[in-house]
């Protein structure tokens, strides 16, 4: 009931929650990322009860972020693939292992992302493309964009900025 | 249950889903954020009911995201601050937004993220802090860590690459 009102508020980070936030959706992708496309593939690696994940695969790729692929025409058998804009939720995934690694891994971590070309750790930033500003607390944000409804443009006169604790 | 259990997992994707991995706690921290600080503003803000509000609350709080602080003696009165742990969230919420404005605002955005300084909208990028190298499907990958299990370091003999559409 929440989800579905989440898709309709005005802010990205709230419809893409509808999308994204939930731990296992987000974990299916993850794991579609590292090539894992079967559903008994899935199943074992997530540790997931068939219909919770049953249900998941569903919904993402209602929501297209997921499409099926046959692989096997005898018999029938399809896997799940990205679409692209699956695949463009790379950010999110890899932004909440950067987190995790530096709050929830207080004796070191277990996985580490590395670079493949050169196989050195990554440290990843959010950044401005055009600017490469990283985007930290205090730097950004939010205004009343080209399709604010009109009480929104009313209440936002001026920038909300994301404030941190030092954030004047 | 399956919140427990993501905890402990070894992948920090995973972790940080068991204390990020819930849309109410993600828009609680967007609001704080933006300036709502006490529990009748975040109330009225994030239209949700004061018993979620409390759970999710308490629990952001006993995760370290959040902290209390006192601001009225008489009568006795918290409001929630960020931590420098919930700030650094910022890239999970801003990465969110970006993708949900590609994605989901097919007839234009509502809000827009912009930079504080310039007042000109920022288009975030994930990359590596050392390189600047954006990071892509088929660009990172997993590998052991310092404190990967036994058995994860022998399934792990080679980098899992976090494949796109295109990795070869």
């Amino acid at each position: 009931m929440e989800r579905i009102s989440l898709a309709r508020r005005p802010c990205s980070i709230a419809r893409a929650l509808d999308q994204l936030g939930d731990a296992w959706s987000v974990l299916i992708l993850r794991d579609v990322f590292l090539g894992a496309h079967r559903f008994a593939e899935l199943e074992a690696s997530l540790g997931i009860a068939p219909n919770i994940l049953s249900r998941r695969l569903a919904s993402l790729t209602r929501h297209g972020l997921l499409e099926t692929r046959r692989y096997s025409q005898r018999p029938a058998r399809s896997e799940y693939v990205l679409t692209e804009k699956g695949e463009d939720a790379l950010p999110v995934l890899l932004a909440l292992a950067a987190w995790g690694g530096r709050w929830l891994a207080p004796d070191g971590l277990p996985l580490v992302t590395v670079d493949v070309e050169t196989g050195q750790p990554v440290d990843p930033v959010l950044v401005d493309r055009v600017t490469g500003k990283p985007l930290v607390p205090g730097g950004v944000a939010v205004v009343a964009g080209p399709k604010a409804p009109r009480a929104m443009r009313a209440r936002l006169t001026t920038p909300r900025v994301f404030a941190g604790r030092d954030t004047p």
